[in-house]
């Protein structure tokens, strides 16, 4: 679609090709018309990535946008990127380029994304700013497919900003495509083990752990609340003898945090299963399904590793084989000798959780490690009492580089126990019937947990701001875009 | 654990155990105590479905629940279920089984969870009314591991009951199986094509469509809106140059539609990828998605299919390689040619959808394909519109056995067609201009559509109500459990 069949649209862009009366070139650049699906070319467009040696002086088709280019004279050199891949391309006066042809694309706004027809050179010298090293394209057509505006008041940065830009967008790209591999490997594992991937609802009719820090939605006529976990569906699968469950999908948290690691919506990978006789089983199930995603990501991720360690430094993630598991008063005992003072049934703050994952980190040499039996006063009523030590549970938490990702624990599967201990957390039984109610024709023993996605990306990648891992992340002030 | 230990919880249960004066059994049976991990015992829990002539007079431990019970003099049938297998159990006055061990059997609640060691008998007949056939368990030890409380006041039904619970149970397990197979297969097909998954965010800061049919949602001091389709973050993934994006999440309609196939809340996969030249090139990724779908459940979930069948007898789903895809003006005379009087540019009603398939069914014998080239009136204002031809669009549906599963198109990736458009339809520019905006900075050609997961599940298995399909469905008047 070369600019002579050109559209309205094409009229009203920048006029540099109808300058062009004595132009020799001038059916070989130029804006095109919209792609509106006008023709099916059998045209092939050679990925950046591969244009290597092995395709030296074969004429190509690339589309890439223009990343920098800088004009020389009787020439332009562009950097032409294709996401986390560029490649150096020269626009010279010559057969094939007229001077009106250099000065069309160095006037090129950059980002614009650009066809180029060109001849895959090898070069003497390898380019060092381009991840294509070995060769350049010798342009001998050029057309703007998709014109990006120029990024005014930036001008003066221009000299340094592409730059940044471009390591930022690339670093962008290699997190979300690890989180997108988290996902993967999640499910992937979890299949394999005979887990079954369920649907839970967002919208619910009563909020689920008794009403703080949810999020009420106009439902018709009547008040809804948005889910803050998929605990109690997840439950009702293995009520309903599913036996071993997952899903991924967005939780819900109206907390006025403003921190480095909370959103108010987040994705929540959740596992729930049943157990035989003792919840160590299930333990051992997300622990494992942990450990093949660290896997995982080592063996396929390599690139997207380096590329975000280029930015951001970080030591490679550590863990063990097994993993580690400490009883909550193991913890207690390396905390008060590093001079921590705290009582046996308090909650771990979070500069002592990190000072924690430092001390395991020196003694065990693992970033991953399970703090297990947590006192059963700091965990919710749905917490199953720990038969040998009634000030314990049967409760677990799940730590990288020393922040907690996971939380879980094996859940009371009697109604009458359930019933006692949301008595003595004061909690209004009419508010939680139903899901009491769910265990009145008998509930197998189960246990589970939630895994905040953005949390294990942050901390794989040794990142230190979970927004840096969320897309489009939402907190207290942030709702765009 | 067997009821030696009984715990507190235990003895508040009921006592045919303390009738048991003179029993020389009474260590073999009873309520256990509550599961609480006390204990790891090695012993193994043998799955129904392994209990087969393979095992004939092996002694296993199974924990199954209740299915149903039959006491004859001296002897008591159990069925007992695991999912949807089910075998034959028999408790009989001898040896290992006391009369008051056979009364106790007898008496325990349906649906009641039971660790059981027994011996595994082959049988001469077939046991007609178990999946497992050939084979029967010889009770040696029963302990009730999680009671169920009696189901109330359907006494009278009971004689009947049962075997319709079961028949709806394994169905219902059967179906969401399936389920997790479709989200296992799209996603499995789509990371094959290089894919990315993404993650977008469902509250949003503007209602995305122009606010009608939305949720509203209070957001600290201000309001917010759950996100009708995940399309502009799709969008904007690809002008940051993913170029192949999935994402598999909740969608929200605040329709107050109560159809058998319309939910409040519902499952969407969605794609989107920018191309070459053609948005047929999506058309096909998206058509080649679909049928690796339908192949997958074909070739792995014969069971399940069969399953569901058995309760809702249906046709096996036709599909034709490649995809069939007619276009509306086709399509319009064939309704045309049946019958019916409509407009060059008037959408297809629920009927026509369904007669069309109908009439496709005859023609082409298939159960799929897609219809391209909506009319530019009833589509969105974000569609790309044919260059050929004002009055037509590049966007497309694809049904199932006659119903709507996709809708899709081009999207306008050029900001000032898309103002002029937005225009068009009279929608305030101000609600829309973050949206107009991320495509400034030079958008490729890009297409995508959106799949409802509940629809596909309900229509490849041939139900009649999207209710069926959707574990804890949401509609106008239903939002529990």
């Amino acid at each position: 679609m070369p600019s002579a069949s050109a559209s309205r649209k094409s009229q009203e862009k920048p006029r540099e090709i109808m300058d062009a009366a004595e132009d020799y070139a001038k059916e070989r650049y130029g804006i095109s018309s919209m792609i509106q699906s006008q023709e099916k070319p059998d045209r092939i467009l050679v990925l950046v990535r591969d244009l290597t040696v092995q395709r030296a002086d074969e004429v190509v088709w690339v589309r890439a946008r223009v990343h920098t280019s800088r004009a020389k004279g009787k020439q332009c050199f562009l950097v032409l990127r294709q996401q986390q891949f560029n490649v150096q391309a020269l626009v010279a006066v010559g057969d094939h380029a007229s001077k009106q042809m250099v000065k069309f694309a160095a006037n090129i706004n950059k980002e614009s994304i650009v066809d180029v027809e060109g001849v895959v050179r090898k070069v003497n010298q390898k380019v060092g700013s381009c991840t294509q090293q070995d060769v350049e394209l010798h342009v001998q057509k050029i057309y703007v497919i998709s014109l990006a505006e120029p990024r005014l008041p930036l001008q003066l940065d221009d000299a340094i900003r592409p730059e940044v830009e471009g390591e930022e967008t690339s670093t962008s790209q290699a997190i979300f495509r690890l989180q997108s591999g988290i996902c993967h490997l999640f499910r992937e594992t979890l299949i394999n083990k005979g887990f079954v991937e369920i649907q839970t609802p967002k919208i619910i009719s009563a909020a689920s752990e008794g009403g703080a820090n949810v999020f009420t939605v106009s439902y018709f006529k009547n008040n809804a609340y948005l889910a803050q976990s998929p605990q109690l569906y997840k439950q009702m699968c293995i009520c309903a003898d599913f036996e071993k469950v997952f899903c991924i999908g967005p939780v819900f948290r109206a907390e006025d945090s403003n921190t480095h690691r909370h959103l108010t919506e987040f994705v929540g990978l959740d596992i729930e299963m049943a157990f035989s006789y003792h919840y160590h089983e299930v333990l051992e199930e997300i622990a494992d399904t942990l450990v093949q995603i660290f896997k995982g990501l080592q063996e396929r991720f390599q690139t997207e590793i380096q590329t975000v360690n280029k930015q951001f430094p970080c030591e490679p993630f550590k863990f063990l084989e097994p993993t580690l598991r400490l009883e909550y008063c193991e913890a207690l005992a390396m905390l008060r000798e590093a001079g921590v003072e705290m009582g046996d049934e308090e909650d771990l703050s979070t500069p002592n959780e990190k000072l924690l994952g430092r001390l395991v980190k020196e003694k065990y040499d693992t970033d991953f490690y399970i703090l297990d039996k947590y006192p059963l006063a700091v965990r919710p009523f749905y917490t199953m009492p720990d038969p040998r030590n009634p000030k314990q549970s049967n409760s677990y938490d799940m730590f990288m580089r020393g922040e907690e990702i996971l939380s879980g624990a094996q859940r009371i599967h009697d109604p009458q126990l359930l019933t006692e201990r949301a008595l003595h957390h004061g909690i209004d039984l009419e508010k939680i019937k139903a899901y009491i109610d769910s265990f009145r024709f008998g509930a197998p023993p189960h246990a589970g947990g939630g895994i905040g996605l953005e949390r294990v990306t942050m901390l794989f990648l040794g990142l230190h701001n979970v927004r840096q891992t969320s897309m489009f992340p939402r907190d207290p002030k942030r709702l765009t875009p």
